[in-house]
């Protein structure tokens, strides 16, 4: 993308309403704009990552077998009727009338809808078990909507929902869901710690939470520090063993970590007091185990191995997708905007042209371009008739993690300059150099594709 | 995927609320849930096909420069009430009201918001001419929601908007959109011929919609034969060029073709009596120009070449995502099922196992399935426990364009049978020669991508 024909309105000024970091990049990078309170217009930029971190969801999900579907933002109260909750829910609802007097809501969830689905097309425990999912919008009407898309009200989730005969294959199912967010959030770059947490009303026993650690995170969280030292890695898995997934959890929650709604003091202090942390965290993602709780009352039900008729087991499992954006920015900045990480980035890397207008240079640029696009790589080029301080703090502000900086006297040795976002080191090489060295960088990236 | 951990709940009967044929057939092949009056959930097959419409849909537009975005699916009232609609769109408009009693709405459309976004942002002439877009769920309260995803409420669509400092530049964007609407269209197999058109609530002078000419179609169409034979095929098209342009739309609206809002018997009478007709056709997308309608009011002004500050030329251009998927399968069916264009289909080619549970029939297909899938080629294989006249019937009814049938009999000469959805033709060939063949069908498919 030429930044002359893109649109990336960044803001020179520190934007007032913005109290965390990532409120205030994501408006100065030109990727968000506010249009009520907690709804926002993702701008080409922010749309892009918005996209990234979707389909990397989309693709760790399929890759555990997962299913995806796509159930409408709207839905009918009577649905909700049938589980209890429409009463339950509160204010966060956003209620709605329709033209006819029809009563409909803005799905905060999809528990009763998924569960409508399931009962009315499946029958039998041979078509067990069985996970849906989509990534949808969601709405919840915040009382004080605040930090950007950290706290929005129409906010972008994946949100999964499994089926199964017994609790045990269900908490097969929720082992699976814990792996497949391990290399989600790790595509990222992220370090998302499972606690555990509160169910809250989606109800269930079994529930952990998924925290990255952040100064400006909602959350108080209590944990052993050796938890911060997994890693989930490159291991190959396979999703449908039972021991695989459990060896993993095992591994991932055996060590204390909660947070304050479970943090329980007596068993903190019995871990060694030189391990024992407090700090306060993000949440972008959580599990349940539920059982029976909608299942029962909407009649979700399948006929077992022994012709008897028995509600299913479920649990539902969710990403906040474009919260995650925030939680990555403010896991990943410094004072001169963004880091992405390889991951997500918008843009692979950026070419800066110091001298446009000048015929060798605006040529070397060009050719540049073209060879990493060519090369499967997406390249934002600055070729704004600029001063070099501008484009470098543009580049900076938005954050890719790649720069090929390219000028005259460079050009004279056939020479560009290739710097790291995240470190600032730079170093010397030709243009044909600099498009091996990132396909080299991306590669790993590529490859995590499913 | 395989089948028997696929959701694909096919229905044996035809659904009695379905009066048309797309309608009937997205029920009976398990890609459609009614939930509310007009509001669906994409089961997996359905969300497949929407996700590849969507997809040749983005790729068009940014072939053609355009650049995207996402707005929310919730606007304030006020920028409607900016504008003059609030008051004017009536009880389409879907209202809304939050806990602290302010008024929002469910866009129906986004003139509004992307004129502010336009105007919070860009300032000058030198940021013209752009183009922006979004593929958004939009809500219409219409009062009888019918013909399933045709004319539904909640219903996705892209919808484009571009800003230009002139008449003829902004009617330069109304052309280039024309052109790749055409490609958009072509890809999904499709013929969608533009029409003149009346410009409803929009507003404007210059409209045309596409219409997908079928006995269901909603608008009576009047056109002059010889516009059915024009083809855009795999021409090369610089979207820039103003001259290049203007002769796609010149050869493609020269000749008479109009809905019924804008008929004129007498023009039509003009046409020789032999390629007059006359038939019913289904809108898939619309193109407007409506100047400075709305820049005028919202404020959306530039500062021109001269210094004056000036109100921009905006249009805007829809196409009916949801909706065609509806109106592919009323172009293409049968008496056993829908017909998947190579360009949409949800899988590129099935397998059908004659004998499951026979070791040498399941590790041939097994094989097939690994061969194609390694090949870029995304396989259903129907691995259930089924006889072959069921696996047949529910092929047949979801449309795969190429079925690939395994028996034990073949396989003594290394031979399985390839067969087209279309002609219902079938070729015996070795497995290693059936992968070959359809990579060679689909190459051009894969081609066609941006």
């Amino acid at each position: 993308m030429r930044l002359t024909r893109y649109f990336l309105p960044v803001l020179k000024e520190d934007p007032k309403e913005a109290q965390i970091v990532s409120h205030r990049l994501m408006l100065r990078a030109g990727m968000i704009k506010q249009q009520a309170a907690g709804i926002y217009s993702w701008l080409p930029l922010g749309y892009k990552v918005l996209r990234q971190v979707e389909q990397i969801v989309h693709e760790e999900q399929q890759r555990a077998g997962h299913i995806p579907l796509l159930m409408p933002t709207l839905q009918s109260a009577d649905l909700w009727r049938e589980s209890g909750r429409y009463d339950d829910y509160g204010e966060e609802m956003l209620r709605v009338t329709d033209r006819h007097k029809r009563d409909l809501l803005y799905g905060p969830t999809n528990e009763e809808m998924i569960t409508d689905i399931f009962r009315s097309h499946i029958n039998s425990y041979k078509d067990l078990p069985l996970t849906l999912y989509h990534i949808q919008w969601k709405f919840r009407d915040e009382i004080r909507p605040r930090f950007g898309v950290m706290r929005g009200r129409e906010f972008l989730m994946k949100d999964g929902y499994n089926f199964d005969l017994t609790k045990e294959a269900a908490l097969h199912a929720y082992n699976r869901h814990l792996v497949s967010y391990l290399r989600t959030y790790e595509r990222m770059g992220l370090q998302a710690i499972p606690m555990r947490a509160d169910s809250g009303p989606i109800g269930g026993d079994d529930t952990h939470e998924f925290l990255v650690l952040a100064e400006t995170g909602e959350s108080e969280v209590f944990y052993d520090s050796q938890i911060a030292d997994l890693r989930f890695g490159d291991r190959q898995i396979d999703y449908d063993s039972v021991e695989e997934c459990q060896a993993v959890l095992d591994e991932f929650t055996s060590r204390y970590a909660r947070t304050d709604e479970t943090h329980d003091e007596s068993v903190f202090n019995q871990i060694p007091e030189e391990r024992r942390r407090s700090a306060r965290g993000i949440e972008v993602g959580q599990i349940f185990y539920f059982g029976t709780k909608y299942s029962e009352p909407m009649g979700a039900t399948v006929v077992g191995p022994d012709g008897a008729r028995v509600p299913v087991h479920m649990g539902s499992h969710g990403i906040g997708v474009s919260r995650l954006l925030g939680a990555i920015i403010e896991a990943s900045h410094d004072e001169r905007g963004i880091i992405w990480p390889e991951g997500v980035t918008p843009f692979h890397a950026g070419i800066v042209n110091l001298k446009q207008g000048d015929p060798s240079v605006d040529s070397a640029c060009e050719a540049l371009y073209r060879d990493l696009t060519a090369n499967g790589l997406d390249v934002l080029y600055d070729d704004r008739d600029e001063r070099a301080g501008a484009k470098f703090a543009t580049m900076d502000l938005i954050g890719l993690p790649w720069r090929i900086t390219v000028g005259p006297r460079g050009l004279k040795t056939n020479t560009v300059e290739l710097t790291c976002r995240r470190t600032g080191e730079s170093q010397e090489m030709s243009p044909s150099e600099a498009v091996a060295r990132l396909q080299a960088i991306y590669q790993p990236v590529f490859d995590a594709a499913f």
